[in-house]
């Protein structure tokens, strides 16, 4: 049995079943685990000694979120994370994690439209961390991200993006030609339909979805390795033999 | 430098700066992250083929909360534990992690001061995971716990204890002799004094501690290897030479 790519709305239904009365998860905890799942996908192919300068680029939703508890944790693994989040969401837990970030002395480029900082600071990042859209992301990109995507995507430096490519629809993948394309990608949970037919080093992380729900979803997901919070799915190439 | 052993007063205080609003982090997610490095030192020090069956020892405060994280991250992991939590905390946290782990199957023993289901459940235990008192532990040892500590030991199982071994005081250590005598130590931030002269393998844990804070309190801690969440601390003996 394969592992099973979800569409956006039994991703929004796993999701929620974790965080209601039954489930009994808080978004603390999970945006917990997956942040440090992203962390150490990133930390694992691109060691802190040739790419110790990660751009961590945070979208205004819980994707952006993800992205903050990275940035601790990089920060923690001893890289140089820099925070760019152009819209900062309202949700209190996103302050909370922004100034976690700030207490590990993490710079923030501040909040704009402009885009002329992302560039100057693109000029000192050796890889990107795309934690911009997430699963529920619907088209059109509004401003700065459409100015912004294409920024991140001609800068050619490496990218790992959260979940989904940001651009990319949820279920079609880069239909449009406006997402980014990664080098890397860590899907949480289980990953979406979307990505099927990525093409780079793919990781699965999200260590928390209770077997009971694994079966009720029949998500197959594969055997994460030890105690590991993180496992490498075969390429796109390799499941294809 | 070597590292910092901690007294109950700083490690309270420690404890509450990274909660207040400067440092800005949930109990959820300190607890996530603590009982996670717990699950990973046992599995380190315990495999689950040779030790599947780890009783998690539970006490009715935080310490007893990282047990339950970790009892449901070790359920992850491929073991089969089960929770001994003979008097449950009131706090809110503790029941959402405890239907956590209901939802893993994990079996909880219920609440009683008899501890004869204890004898049972020790029968068919391969390890014992200790998250029964914390660094916030005052003698006497109240019931069922008085009677429990020393059926613990006489188990002759490995035990591992979380921050503290159950019985301890927290500067001084075992020096009423009541308390436990774990094989495996996983301190939690930074040890406590009560743990200078332990004997056993001893891990630390609890990977979110900011440099600025790490300063403060001039704690110098170990450098935690790659992107690990414990770091295996020298033993005594070898501190001396």
């Amino acid at each position: 049995m394969s592992i099973r790519y979800l569409t956006a709305k039994i991703a929004q239904q796993i999701d929620e079943e974790l965080m209601n009365a039954t489930g009994a998860f808080s978004l603390d905890q999970l945006m917990e685990l997956a942040g440090l799942a992203c962390a150490q996908t990133l930390a694992k192919v691109y060691s802190k000694e040739k790419f110790p300068r990660v751009l961590v680029c945070c979208g205004p939703g819980n994707q952006g979120g993800d992205g903050l508890v990275a940035a601790r944790h990089l920060g923690m693994f001893g890289y140089e994370p820099t925070i760019y989040m152009p819209k900062p969401g309202s949700k209190d837990i996103y302050k909370r994690l922004q100034t976690q970030c700030a207490n590990m002395q993490i710079p923030t480029i501040p909040p704009s439209n402009d885009i002329e900082p992302l560039r100057t600071a693109l000029r000192s990042t050796d890889v990107i961390l795309d934690a911009i859209f997430g699963f529920s992301f619907q088209p059109p990109i509004r401003t700065p991200f459409d100015a912004v995507l294409p920024l991140l995507d001609e800068s050619k430096l490496p990218i790992v993006s959260v979940d989904i490519p940001s651009g990319w629809n949820v279920e079609k993948g880069n239909d449009l030609g406006v997402g980014l394309n990664p080098d890397v990608l860590i899907s949480l949970t289980a990953p979406k339909e979307g990505v099927r037919k990525f093409k780079g080093r793919h990781f699965l992380g999200g260590r928390f979805v209770p077997k009971e729900m694994e079966e009720k979803y029949q998500l197959n997901l594969p055997q994460y390795p030890g105690f590991d919070q993180i496992v490498e799915l075969p390429s796109e190439s390799s499941q294809k033999l």
